[in-house]
């Protein structure tokens, strides 16, 4: 669309568009108020071994952007461009970021610069430890800091978004005793584009399945650096001091028979009723444009996100086993991904932080 | 939102907001302009048996309105607004209607003001005919006119809306003999939010079933309406005229384990080859928005259109068996229900056709 | 079919025919060897409020079946069977039960005499306590001898079956602390063949929620009192004794879109090491026919155990968070209710113990 | 199983023991009466690139058979058998057909040998043409005879399957003209176990789409084939003779997001009126163990036939349309693939037709 504004125009560009990550930040870039006021721009677009193929083909449900063409993923082709999103296989964004100015504001969505400890990085990764970059998760205490004026920008992974935001009041305030249980039921599209046979349809349809379970998956120890911050940056007055000590965090993702979402049901020792428990949530989350904490008695469920960039929350106390029970639901490809990659952005760029972005699922 | 503007602020009003339709109404104004800059309002939100009870336990996707309290169904209630959206049971409508001003924009999204024909409305609803209101087609020959300035507009059914646009080009054009053919695969969400023990989950999943086969179901004189009025109203030269004839529709509706979108597979008997057919289509759907013949060899499919208001399609000649062959596909609550809905009363207001729609899909 | 043997023919009714439980009896009935040799005739099918109607438009798959009509649900039609299997709402079995010979083999596929802790009835049935049948486990300690020769049956629930399998060898072999964290994926039959909105398809598909968190779910004591027994009936020298101590159970249920299957996450703080535990496990269930230890990597799919009787399950130890994990998949109507009915008749009749019962899934 | 009878033991190979059709086999052999009495042994199991496989890791619901190793799919393995299914890709079974004996029972699930005309394979197929093998569709006219005691058999497509039974009494009976449209709603298994992006479960679930429209479908020419069969081989008075004319056919094919099932909606110009075409359709089917006309109203479900050899139909007339309206169900892996594959194997070998072949769905 035409500029009509007069100032300058943000120029965008998305490695990885034929991806799900990098589908899903094109749909969100169309929607956004500044490119629908012609203030920002969608510029290259690429794709890897799609490179030559017209969007269209690969991304059929981007009409507005059907005609155009793919190209390699490359340094010289990202250059000139304000904002990069990046949706590529791990191990690729370091080479790309190294050859683009400093100032080119550049966004994560793999995993490449998520972990602060190498070691941790080296032994769910096998590579050696790229760095890391502010962390894209704005809710999270000082969240919002690292992440205006920021050109680096790291893009939290879906598990860990609603498993942190699950958990990191709770973690925050010491209501609970550091060992969590993670068991998150996630949608198909968190596995990503590829032609695995485990994923097809007719394997996947009518079947649950638990995977890289007992800690194997990579996102455990991001959710265990998630809530040691959360424990450190607090400034509440603890009953039990969680800071630190190592926190464990049992983590299970299963996968259900679904294109999108997370469900993450998350247990820990609780040493408060559930009225104290509802109010950390509720004090946690009051001004958090997209956590909502559900009314009492109201469960969160996938469907109600998909699409949106909302975080919905339930918190109870199981008073027979002396248990916190949190339930969270994130759309993973929004919230878990490219949401979080855009909001992002718009601090980044000190954009209105929910521009383009929408608590309103599309349900049923 | 607070008017910025200083102008009047629009009234709306939605009537079975507990429903599936009256969901995606809002769900749509929620993301509309006028809504986003204060100048559209939403007003009494109606729900029958679900009276009194807060919208978000009742559609937990719409997070900002999540503290509105339905209240009854009463002209009373819907007086006072600009716009009323209907989105009740058959039959309920019309005393709405006489008992709201004139000048109240309604939009009915049922089917009691669809059919001009009180013969084959009594046929196929065993009721009365209410008589018609102006049809919320706008793609259709003189669909525009009919709806500018509008007071009463009837929402096309979802199958009659996918059907008509694969078609009507082809009977204006006169490149078919008037026998089609019609098989439409949609998803649940058509039939309603009602506690119905084939509609449950454990029935529809991994299952496929027609219902209403052999002309029973009530869309189907609605298809012979949408296509007698293409050949009537075409000004187009025709090597065969189907215009005076009888247009005999085959329909079978199959119900597909998916909550939205209708993939329909329209034949007929085909004139000319599949150039002359493909150049009817890009002509016909060249200037309109949300109405897109995909490139040549590229079939639509509904979760690409998945909550937009877009209408893919795809047209094709079966040399050896003498046939045109159009697949369509829409989302049936959008673009078939709801979309329709919001197109029109942008026409009916004289606002932007396309303003609050998108043809933009969630996918995958 | 007719009988060749000359012996006694076995008659067996079916009280809610028209039911999901019901209808998976009579599934397995038609393939049991018994049925296929005439000695086994199905008799009563009763339906309540579906009474008069012909079983083919109720369970079309029951072809076999289709032109037997259901009869209301009395004592009197039900006298004169040899085996009653009841598929009926909660609180209804008692009354049927007193007013049949004790001699006649009653099968409960319902809850109303599972737990034999009446305040743990009363607490979470909130109605009086009918008393408590053997259970129809017969993997537990001592559980076929309870079975053999049995008149009164109370079919296990289908979330406690395949939590209980999941965790009664480390129960019984202590090497668990007894605090264990159960989430359940299931699928939606679990749920009954009841109109309830929640339960649309539409609802359902493309979300997944938890419900009755917290401890609210009624299968937590009957999970609570099968860990119990197992640890109290081991004769095991176990490292921790958790036999006297209260064992806490976390349960969360979770409803996922497919219509069979629970797929159990089960963790617990862990006293041994990874082979110690696969060790406790291979021991446990090495002649079971129908508990199946997956060889190590390989992880439980509800889709391979549908229709199927088998359990299958895999055992892993988090070393970083100290904890045993045990994932467990079953399908809910087979094993989880209906295949555990047949199961249990068999073993009452001291017929072999698998006789129309596979564990042969129908995948993909 | 030990063979119990003395008599000599029937063996039996798989090739393409890995994929879905193959996988399909073994489920129905698990089950076949012969294998359960000792008289049938499961021998080689072949699955080119999976050769030195546990077939537990990759068809795990075949839980007997877990520990059973896939080998090279060579002559040399195969020989040594008196029944061989071939599950492989199309090209592969001419040349594994020569190097076996002419005693040696081989029954391809492949395209190989199902067409008689060369001309349409070479369209079709793109290579050349391998000749034609007795067809294993019993219930065409002729179909047992040309079977028993065949050695060289080929299994039907999954479309031409349904939509023959669905159509070739009309055209026997001469009640319909010669113009027949079908649009066939699959589930993906039908697509086979290859890594394709496009059968993903992130991009079916939630979506229908067409694909191969417009004749351009393979098993277009085996359904014209076997309604020219139909037409040639009646004895039946036809008031309009469709012998010797080209029978036009459309199909449409139509992805669904279920895992197995087709449900085909057949039409075509009718000549009789609704109780003179059941009457047919009641004939012809009269005494099929595995194809059922279900009473007037009740439609076939995809649901209700899985697992299960049944063809499901029904038979109405459009008046208005004057057209006949079929409506037909199937499970494509059993009665479309591997059922018939079974079935065609008994009649083979002069054993009870049905013989572990069951018109019992599992459902829900």
């Amino acid at each position: 669309m035409a500029d009509t504004s007069g100032g300058p125009v943000l120029r965008v560009a998305v490695a990885g568009a034929s991806g799900y990550a990098g589908g899903e930040v094109l749909r969100l870039l169309l929607a956004h108020p500044e490119y629908r006021a012609g203030r920002l721009e969608i510029g290259a677009l690429t794709g890897g071994s799609n490179a030559g193929t017209a969007l269209g083909s690969l991304q059929p449900h981007l009409l507005p952007l059907a005609d155009r063409i793919l190209t390699e993923t490359t340094p010289e082709i990202l250059a000139g461009h304000d904002v990069v999103f990046l949706g590529l296989p791990h191990g690729q964004s370091a080479a790309i970021a190294q050859a683009l100015p400093e100032s080119t504001v550049i966004i994560d969505c793999g995993a490449d610069f998520r972990l602060t400890d190498a070691a941790a990085w080296e032994k769910y990764y096998k590579s050696p430890h790229a760095g890391s970059w502010p962390y894209g998760l704005p809710e999270l205490p000082g969240g919002r800091d690292r992440l205006r004026g920021a050109t680096r920008i790291a893009v939290p992974g879906c598990y860990p978004t609603v498993a942190s935001l699950a958990l990191a009041p709770a973690v925050a305030a010491g209501i609970i005793e550091p060992t969590v249980h993670v068991v998150a039921v996630s949608g198909t599209s968190g596995a990503g584009r590829k032609p695995d046979v485990g994923l097809l349809a007719s394997e996947v349809l009518g079947s649950a399945r638990a995977y890289n379970i007992a800690g194997a998956h990579r996102h455990t120890p991001e959710i265990v650096q998630n809530l040691k911050a959360a424990a450190t940056n607090s400034t509440e007055n603890r009953d039990f001091d969680c800071a630190g000590a190592d926190i464990a965090v049992s983590f299970t993702p299963v996968l259900a028979p679904m294109p999108r979402g997370i469900l993450a049901t998350c247990t820990a020792p609780v040493l408060v009723d559930a009225a104290q428990a509802r109010a950390v949530y509720e004090k946690a989350y009051a001004d958090e444009p997209f956590v909502h904490l559900l009314p009492e008695g109201q469960l969160p469920q996938t469907g109600s996100v998909l699409g949106s960039n909302a975080v919905t929350l339930q918190v109870a106390v199981d008073a027979d086993a002396g248990l916190l029970v949190v339930i969270g639901a994130i759309d993973n490809l929004t919230k878990g991904t490219a949401g979080a990659a855009v909001q992002s952005m718009n601090l980044a760029l000190g954009l209105d932080e929910t521009a383009g972005l929408s608590t309103v699922g599309v349900a049923p």
